[in-house]
């Protein structure tokens, strides 16, 4: 009896014909939401924990927060085949930092980690003259192959930020290759681009059959998965912020609609039911769990 | 210089001809958007807790992950007037149990917290058909007295669940009268019937006129913030579960629509955009800082 | 590849001819240092987690706290042969608490679990006068039932509190055997009498030849490990806080004498070299991922 | 009345005729035992804690670890006048990180922080042929004064490596000079020679009147508390990790005897008593709580 098989789930779900959906998350309850929406995967962002905390996206969450977050999401859709991918950022330190995170990682439930070429602490990729700058590829590759080193189970994806620091196309793809070459077993590719041309040509370029690309269209909206499954080149396409994002939306819709009727008696069809809640929070289990066991 | 002072603001908001209203949250960024909009406080919810968790609201989520959340919010909202109540349901066991906790959410930041007199472990009083079963009144007094002996700072608001076991508003009465003779400084009556008779009952044969009364309107949503004013009987409304349920609405809106348009195209009215979540998460702040200190 | 046979080594410790001994840990330093020394396993004691945290054996350190210590404890000795048994005392609560933290210990490496049939909030079996009121069998197979439930891997231990709750031999023969009954894998039966006739009486008169025993000899320590095999009825043996007692002495002497002394200088042959503590850190493993990975 | 006071108490100590002495600890018990044995403050030692967590010096336990540890240690404690001071290495990463972090920690209950001069991620400066290098000054003094900026009541205590990294006295007082004007309130000195000569001369030569030092006497053990106070230099002296090593031994001894005996009958003149335990937990505190609370 296999314990951890989201690592084999989701490896077969990088299908460069029909890349796999991940939703972000920042919580229990969006990851199994998104995995009742129909999602493949979960994305536990970074970008939105920390907005979950109302804190930067800079290195600035603990990682015993993030690490148990990923625990409690790998845990409450464990029922479920939905691979959980953990965005680690840049591995908390050094390639000895990763090292020793990969198996707290892989026993917290986590089919794969992301690990980005930033350097520690990080800044938010979309951020307006964020600090974007890259650790040397050398240094890269001993992160990578040092997470390849501690885990049988979890695929390590290899995420370069070199169109987000300005790079250029060459660099990236020198980047990715590199990283490919020490043992990724697939490269996120960021842009920030508003438009899809500067990822469409890094797809187009990619030149290496066996290791899949991973695409977060946050910027590049227009591009749908439909336009991105046609590359072949693309293994999982990340919704990377819309969990938090309409989260933000609705509270800031709901909470001022309240205060403005001085009631709660007119938000109802902006708010899902106590007994819809009732149900996600998992009521039927327990119900069964007191009929058989409480005495 | 006074460290803390969530209490004395509280104290003061607690005002029965202008009762202070409340919004539930489950983390610091439905407390910071809570803020925002203009609510007095926040309510840091057992039942929001456990649902962003995904698990029952029936004492599962370990103490220390709401005394965590409690300080988090109280961190993130400690450059406002915005003081924060914790909902620590049954004091996390007996008495000692209360008197080792109080210090904690004291040192967490809480302003005041909220403790029920059911037995532990808990079920949540929406439940259709839950454990109801209350606690004697000399324990629970025991209870109040141990939180008040060991806090110099927070409110105890004392929460009776006699409506809500179904004792009737004889013993609810009884009860309420009994908790704030043991030291408790208001009174949280909680009803979960459809139209408000009950509630309105209680609160108008409530003779103690030093303890103000704490309302949660989910049930019986018909009842407007100025028909509670009208009462001169409470002092604090709580919304208890406003944020996650417009959270639950949003994300399963959301990420229906991206999966059926097979793009994030479309969503853009119903989500908030990235740039309104760094702000946020204090981008202007994190820009000062490292203007300032970053060399 | 079998990721989680702690289990699995315990079990075939259980060895009635010649019982394993664990030693109490509470934290991986101490558990380390038991598995160096030759023990067969540890056991994560609540009374030795509460004592590091200064505070009583009476559910005051939260679930969360005890959870983490295990899974950092079974890290920490994961490349060893050495099952980790996690003393979850009354397991939080009811059977649907302990239905909910089962698989959290068994994510977090525990080979097994004891539970007792005290009442939460339990109070420490070696104090005198403690509150030692037991649940009814029924509820307590009840508890057992759900934690076989929901493990295919950990063992369910039952441990009844009947001799020390002065209940006497019979009740205490009649729970262990309900217990049995219910599903536990083995029976601890304590007691906290200065002298073994107590206990030698209970193990000679345990009639299951399925179900071993496990005794922790605290309190009537003239009872060796070589009397305790000879019963052929004792699967394992707890030492059940040597580890914090030692800590407890030797920092006292080291302490004082410093103050003493005015100086560091005249305590080496009380303390480990610093060498000593950098070998427990795993320095040799360090310096390996640093030549490896380090860029 | 003033809620946290540990920053002015241990103000007053920084007594450069009688320096302050500081014990070393990695949990509220050796704290507590540090406390009684007359100890004037407490040392939350980043090698210590790693050390009970089996895992290197090296920037690995996570952030959140220590300052939860830090918390306890200071609600431990909070009933003396025993000032906590936290090790938090290098502010685990630059000005923005240390910005974020001191308030937590200020929260936490420390009195003080000490922060270093080493790259995150650290190593530790007793490591032979560890990785020593130092950030530059001014980077530094920004990691300084963003710490100085975000706390009231901490004192801020700047750590220099200079020594340990073999830059030479100039280089050392160049760097100690600069944290002072850049507002550290002390200044600790770090050697590890066996001998205290190189200590010493830079005691001596230390031109700053108003800041004191702070020196960790762990490789040149030779120089008495006497010897120190006669500098009139030093206002702090801490016996950096004496707790962890004693304990180490201590487990070693008892462990390797219980074994070799075959019982735990004969090391109760190496180990505490079980009611000396119950007396650290607080029993006196929990038995008035019981008789005035418990119904």
């Amino acid at each position: 009896m296999a314990v951890q098989t989201g690592a084999d789930i989701l490896r077969k779900l990088l299908d460069k014909s029909k890349p796999a959906i991940a939703m972000a998350a920042h919580n229990p309850l969006s990851a199994t939401i998104a995995a009742e929406a129909g999602f493949d995967s979960v994305w536990i962002s970074g970008f939105e924990l920390s907005a979950s905390y109302a804190v930067p996206d800079a290195s600035i969450i603990p990682m015993g927060t993030h690490l148990e977050m990923t625990r409690c999401i790998a845990e409450s859709t464990s029922n479920r085949k939905f691979p959980v991918i953990a965005d680690i950022d840049t591995g908390f330190g050094n390639a000895i930092n990763v090292a020793y995170s990969i198996p707290r990682y892989e026993a917290a439930g986590a089919a794969a980690v992301v690990i980005e070429d930033k350097k520690f602490p990080k800044d938010s990729s979309l951020r307006l003259n964020g600090r974007q700058e890259l650790v040397s590829i050398e240094e890269f590759q001993g992160k990578i192959a040092a997470a390849k080193a501690k885990t049988h189970l979890m695929l390590i994806i290899a995420r370069t930020e070199a169109l987000i620091a300005g790079l250029g196309e060459e660099e990236a793809l020198r980047r990715a290759l590199s990283y490919a070459e020490a043992g990724a077993d697939a490269i996120l590719i960021h842009s920030k681009k508003s438009t899809p041309e500067e990822i469409l040509s890094f797809c187009r370029a990619w030149p290496d059959e066996q290791v899949p690309l991973v695409l977060v269209p946050t910027s590049y909206t227009q591009l749908s998965f439909a336009d991105i499954a046609a590359l072949k080149k693309v293994g999982l396409i990340i919704c990377g912020n819309h969990a938090i994002r309409a989260c933000v939306a609705s509270m800031r819709k709901v909470f001022g609609r309240i205060l403005k009727d001085g009631s709660i008696a007119y938000v109802n069809e902006d708010i899902a039911s106590v007994s819809d809640v009732f149900e996600i929070q998992g009521d039927a289990a327990l119900r069964a769990l007191e009929k058989e066991y409480l005495r």
